[in-house]
C-alpha cells in the first residue's frame, strides 16, 4: 500500500509520499513514489503514485521517453494548459495498464494506478490534479485543498482539522509529515523514509526536497512535538459533568 | 457504515458507537449500536453491532428471546467464562446469518455482522471481544487494550499515541469521544448522535451510560478543546532547517 499527499496552497504546492511497496507481507521494498519532471521549461511537475508498482514506473518512464524524444509527440511540455497535461498522463496511464489488463487480470493482480500531479505551467495557475486508474481527474478546491491517494484514512482528521490554502509552506510541509506519520504509526503498509517535495510560485521551481528516514533527526523531533502536543491536548479536555461533581 | 470503539481499561471498560446507519446514500437514519443487556445478575454484557443492520437487530432480538426463556438453554447468563460467551454470541450470530444469507446474497447485499462484546462475570476478569462475522472471535490485548468495529481508520491514530490500559475510566471516555469525532468529522457515513457507555469494575455495573448530539454543551466543549489543543500541537512543532536559516 502507500500513502500519497498534495497540498495546494497560495504560495505553492507540498507533496508528501511514503516509500514502502508490497506484495503480500514477504515482499516488503522502498521504491520512491514521488517523482519530479526536471528541465520542462516554462513549467514543473510533479507526479505522486498509487497501486501497482511495475504499472506505476512503467507510467514514469513512458512520460521521461515522451519528453526524451523530439519528434513533435505529445509531452509534459506540450500544453498550455494544467488540464490538458493532466488529461495526457491520464491517457499515458491508461494505455500502460491496458497493455498489462489481460495478462495481470488473468493472474488475479490489480492493474490499477492512482496518480496525483501537481504543478504550474508559468501564466496559469498552479494546480493539483487526482488522476483516477480510469484517466479522469479531478482538481483539489479552495474548500478541500489538499488530494490524498493509498492509505488516506488514517491521516485525514488533522488534514480536516488544520489545513487551509493560507497555510505558509513549511507549515503545510510540517503538517503532511505529520499525516503521513501518523498513517506510518497505525498501518504496516505504509512505512519510511518518506518524500517530500515544496513548490513555491513564488520561485516558480521545487525549492525544498528532501527525505526523512529512521535516522532523521528532525523527524524524531517533529514525532516527540506531536506526541507531546497530543497529549497536552488530551491532558486539557474539559471533566464530565460527574468528574466535576466529585471534586 | 459504523464507527464502534471498546477500550478495555484496569479499572474498567469504555464502549462508544455511532448511530448512523445507511443503505446508499438515500436512506440515512439513526440506530442504536450500543446494547446493554441487564438483569444478568452476577454479569454485566455490553454488545456494540457494525454490519447489516437487519442481521444485528436480530442477533440483539435472539440474545434478549434466550434471556427470557425459562427453559435451560443457552443465554448470556449460561456461562462460566467470558470467552464461552463471546462463543455463544459468535453462534448465535452466525445462525442469523445463516437464515438469510442465501436471499440477501442473491440481492447482493451482504450478510455480515461484525460485534464487539464486553463485560465480566463475577470471579472472572473482564473481557472485550471481537466476533468476527464468522462466529470466531480475539481478545484485547495488554498492548493494544482497544477493539474496533466498522470505519475504523481514522479514529485509530489518536488511540495509538495516547491509549493505555492504565488510563482513568474518564480519560479513556474522552479519548474514545475524539476518536469518534475525528470519524465523523471525516467520514459521512459516521454520525451523531453518539452513546457511550462505562463499565466500573470496582462497582461491578455500567456507571454512566449517555448520549451525545449536535445539541450536546459537553460534545461542543470537548470539539473545540481538541480543535485547540491540536492547533497549539501543530504550531509547536519544530522548525525545519532552512525556517532556522532564514531568521
Amino acid at each position: 500500500m502507500t500513502y500519497c499527499l498534495a497540498i495546494k496552497l497560495n504560495s505553492g504546492i507540498v507533496f508528501a509520499a511514503d516509500t514502502r511497496t508490497n506484495a503480500g507481507v514477504d515482499y516488503v521494498a522502498s521504491y520512491r513514489k514521488l517523482h519530479e519532471f526536471r528541465d520542462l521549461g516554462d513549467r514543473v511537475f510533479v507526479l505522486l503514485t498509487a497501486g501497482n508498482l511495475a504499472i506505476s514506473q512503467e507510467i514514469c518512464e513512458w512520460l521521461q521517453r515522451d519528453l526524451n524524444s523530439n519528434d513533435g509527440r505529445e509531452s509534459l511540455r506540450s500544453f498550455q494548459y494544467p488540464f490538458e497535461v493532466a488529461d495526457y498522463v491520464g491517457r499515458t496511464s491508461r494505455t500502460v495498464q491496458d497493455r498489462h489488463r489481460q495478462a495481470l487480470t488473468a493472474s488475479g493482480v490489480s492493474v490499477g494506478a492512482t496518480l496525483i500531479l501537481g504543478g504550474q505551467i508559468q501564466g496559469q495557475p498552479h494546480e493539483i490534479f487526482l488522476i483516477y486508474s480510469q484517466g479522469n481527474f479531478m482538481q483539489a478546491s479552495a474548500d478541500t485543498p489538499y488530494l490524498q491517494i493509498g492509505e488516506s484514512k488514517y491521516g485525514k482528521p488533522m488534514l480536516d482539522r488544520l489545513v487551509s490554502a493560507d497555510l505558509p509552506l513549511s507549515d503545510a510541509a510540517r503538517l503532511a509529515l505529520v499525516s503521513l506519520d501518523a498513517t506510518i504509526r497505525s498501518n504496516l503498509t505504509v512505512g519510511l523514509p518518506v518524500d517530500l517535495a515544496i513548490y513555491d510560485v513564488a520561485a516558480a521551481r521545487v525549492v525544498e526536497e528532501l527525505r526523512l528516514d529512521d535516522s532523521s533527526d528532525y523527524l524524531t523531533r517533529l514525532r516527540d512535538g506531536w506526541q507531546a502536543g497530543l497529549e497536552n491536548a488530551f491532558q486539557a479536555l474539559p471533566p464530565f459533568e460527574w468528574e466535576a461533581e466529585s471534586t
